[in-house]
């Protein structure tokens, strides 16, 4: 083949950081620290620093491609790690603070970490875990000499000591943009957790995809608030994308309640933010019992698990604050799609737009999709026929950290395909809606039950605080499903109550079979509901009449 | 080092007609045909057209590696054959109809190309230099059987006739993403055009950038209508971005006059075009004259030459079309900066903002420029040192096409930079503003003259229909700006009332020395003044007072 004569520039992360210096060296990132201050800095200062970095982990033996863990909440010493150390050629491990101490360990293990950088915060985990890490050569306090512990079970450095010891002249290495950059855990709820290793080109691809107008629309008028925590798929990319577009950063720190949100919000005029639903309930709960506005934001990412419609509703119709809904993964980098509308929809009324906001939205440039049934064969994109649904892209996974098996499935033309997990349906316009876990699926009869939208009816009661729907075992239908309720506060309502509440809404034979009241529904690390709990908990759950 | 462990995918140009086909098949592209008629298609029946052209070429024997040229107006067959003939793996080569016929022809035979598809205004051409094409094998006239010429002195086939030929089965092949896609030719103005040539990656690396939201900011919600030529720089990329976003597309044929291109963009409901000035200057003269305003453009994107700041005012103030001032380069697939704001701006005021809309603007991302001193030494980035503009990035050439040394000066860290050829100051917010071409700065005395700045000022005045602005030798200062002038028709002014028209404008030492008055200023085929003609013609003028 002839090839283009165009330059060799790869595709590195440093590139991000040194886009954001030249062309917005005065541009803000300002955080609340674990130190309680709110503390300012420019990215200008941060590619300073985040050569004092790369310096400083150099001058601790770590090498290009061994792996340096996170505990870390969002803040610019962590952003200053994202660089650092992924530019330098080593690989960022980013670890989940909300999986249990044993579950940390075991991925230290897996990874290797040669070291692990900690805000003061976790100081009780890393004291507990420490001596189970073999791996890790350094612990790395997060913070000022004056506010190190006095003293600690753990042989402790300080980041700020070594930052300053550390010269600021460091040239960023140029290599293959394959070269891993960062590395995030999935918590799978079955077996161990698998890592997904990404590399400079994934990670520089995605952030130029998510920052498109039919995606993230991110640019240098924005003011970004990731709420999503940089321990959670890289904060959805966001660290990698502010910098690219010369947007301003602002990061809450470990301070996710609902007012110190909002304060945060309105102090810094932030105008874009991102996180899961249950965040979302929160800041609103605060905003609603307070009756406040926002006066800057313009729009914000809802993701990790479904937006509930009523909380889109909300959002936009009293707040004025657009909602882009989105789908995506750990192993997707994470964002797969985004719903956002087409020139054709101009033409819909306001309900029919938000039903298509209730959608997770279309396949960004780069990711393509596409649903099968249980043979494999491709199924229809009528917004009705729902599958599997499979994934490819250079931003996708091919294959987990140490693992000779590939999760792929090969397609008649050879082509690989991850399998999400999610069964879905696409539409004739490509919107794409989660209908369901492949594992949470009711099987009922020959027919399929998405436990979703029965979740989805039981939360739109004003007086059902969380609901999930699971499948019950039933000898004439195999499964019938069964709905977990936790009530309001002071609310009050009757199995029957809720069950007539579905009325015209589902299907007759989709309405649940029973209701239980509990006072929670276990929840995972990442804030997701865990159907496996329940499962094992109503194992032996006899429905009425069967 | 460690590589990440992400899918393959390689970046490929029919990845974004895949894309538009699966995302977006009921999406329009509309052409003004050399027929007359308007055509009306749809990005489904484009990717199964662009598949026929694929077996077709393959059936006439081009393999992949080979050049196919092109000599076509913007229309959907010339946009099929950007996808077939460059997705199969062949390179397509568009040929610049507006240059003279020794001069295609010269072209041609540097690039080998193997075949010639071509609309039938283009046909005294393509007779006149079929004789001197010795790698052509093929003569496409790209019309129906029916309007094909009774007779010629080519053997020519006809498009319509290869398609209805061919099968609309074929899968795109996966190569290297380094493949060369297409090629355009520079119009150099001193010795032979050099060839660029583009590579998948370029192409689809350049298009992510385009469309981001300081850039064009281009969505499945826009309607584009590229003015812009196909032949020139891939009309600065737009028909490759247009089908990634799923925008629809309007193509307006050969009809480039203000009537037929207003009359278009009010019946498809246009939102965003693109041009040169010159074009802008028919366009608004039609609605200017006919009292018109647009009903749904937005936004317009004006390159090639420095847009005028009395365009920009006029377009922004009074018809509400956002000007996007952008700067580029063949040798750059086009683009390379877009006068868009930060968020900081928000607080200027109109005319603060309008002031640095004149300016090139920002560095899209992926694209890193400086400028250096005569000894190659960087300059401030205080928007007042000029000096030599350099760029840098993986949608800029590494060297042409044929020719053994590479066009890059390296830097002292031993990074190659492309000399853009132009002279430009940079502020600190990364602003960039051409002040001229290196050939075209007047030097006089120790100190440097933008002739564009002289030209502004100049072609302010009403009376002014162009100007171009030149070197005469002078003996004290070696060179003075002489300035060449064209009036509007019937307009009358005089040399010393454009003289004193620069008081307060221009330092005094910057004013002319000397107007002349002539009917017409020689353009090339872009468009662009021919002042290398100017100087030659003036090259004894003698200034008064020298």
């Amino acid at each position: 083949m002839l090839h283009g004569q165009m330059m060799q520039t790869p595709l590195l992360i440093s590139g991000l950081i040194e886009h954001a210096d030249r062309h917005h060296p005065d541009v803000e990132i300002v955080s609340r620290r674990v130190e309680g201050d709110v503390h300012r800095t420019t990215y200008r200062d941060l590619h300073r620093r985040a050569r004092q970095v790369a310096n400083a982990i150099g001058g601790l033996g770590i090498k290009p491609g061994e792996r340096v863990a996170t505990l870390a909440w969002n803040g610019y010493r962590h952003l200053e790690l994202y660089f650092g150390v992924s530019g330098s050629g080593s690989a960022l491990h980013t670890l989940n603070p909300r999986l249990i101490a044993e579950q940390i360990a075991w991925i230290i293990n897996d990874a290797e970490d040669q070291a692990l950088f900690f805000d003061l915060t976790f100081l009780p985990i890393i004291e507990g875990i420490a001596s189970h890490c073999k791996s890790v050569r350094h612990w790395v306090a997060m913070i000022d000499k004056e506010k190190m512990p006095a003293s600690s079970k753990v042989n402790l450095l300080c980041y700020e000591d070594l930052l300053a010891a550390a010269s600021d002249h460091f040239a960023w290495p140029q290599f293959d943009e394959n070269t891993a950059s960062s590395m995030c855990y999935t918590s799978g709820t079955t077996g161990h957790p698998k890592g997904v290793l990404y590399s400079h080109r994934s990670t520089v691809l995605h952030s130029m995809a998510a920052a498109l107008p039919d995606a993230l629309n991110l640019s240098a008028r924005d003011c970004i608030l990731p709420v999503v925590p940089m321990f959670h798929v890289n904060a959805w990319g966001l660290p990698y994308v502010a910098p690219m577009v010369g947007a301003k950063l602002v990061f809450p720190g470990g301070a996710l309640d609902g007012k110190s949100l909002f304060d945060l919000f309105e102090a810094e005029k932030v105008t874009c933010s991102a996180g899961v639903p249950t965040v979302w309930q929160g800041l609103l709960a605060h905003t609603e019992a307070n009756n406040l506005r926002f006066s800057t934001m313009r729009r914000t990412v809802i993701g990790g698990s479904a937006c509930p419609p009523s909380m889109l509703r909300l959002f936009q119709e009293k707040y004025g604050v657009q909602v882009l809904h989105a789908w995506g993964m750990t192993e997707m980098s994470p964002l797969g799609t985004v719903s956002t509308f087409k020139g054709k929809h101009d033409a819909l009324s306001a309900e029919q737009r938000l039903a298509l906001q209730y959608k997770q939205g279309r396949a960004i440039f780069g990711v393509d999709m596409k649903i099968v049934d249980a043979d494999g064969q491709d199924l229809p994109w009528d917004g009705k026929a729902f599958g599997d649904l499979l994934v490819r892209g250079p931003w996708i996974v091919d294959r987990y950290f140490k693992q000779a098996d590939s999760p792929l499935r090969t397609d008649a033309g050879g082509q690989g395909w991850f399998p999400t997990g999610d069964v879905a349906t696409i539409d004739a316009d490509g919107f794409m809606q989660i209908t369901d876990r492949s594992k949470d699926v009711i099987k009922s009869g020959g027919e399929w039950i998405s436990s979703i939208d029965i979740e989805n009816v039981a939360v739109s009661h004003p007086a059902v605080a969380m609901a999930a729907c699971i499948a019950a075992r039933h000898p004439k239908w195999d499964e019938r499903p069964l709905l977990v309720v936790v009530r309001k506060p002071n609310a009050q309502i009757t199995r029957e109550q809720l069950l007539a509440h579905y009325e015209g809404k589902v299907a007759r034979w989709q309405v649940p079979d029973d209701v239980v009241f509990v006072d929670a529904i276990p929840l995972g690390a990442t804030g997701k509901m865990l159907k496996t709990r329940l499962r094992e908990q109503f194992k032996d759950y006899r429905l009425p009449g069967a």
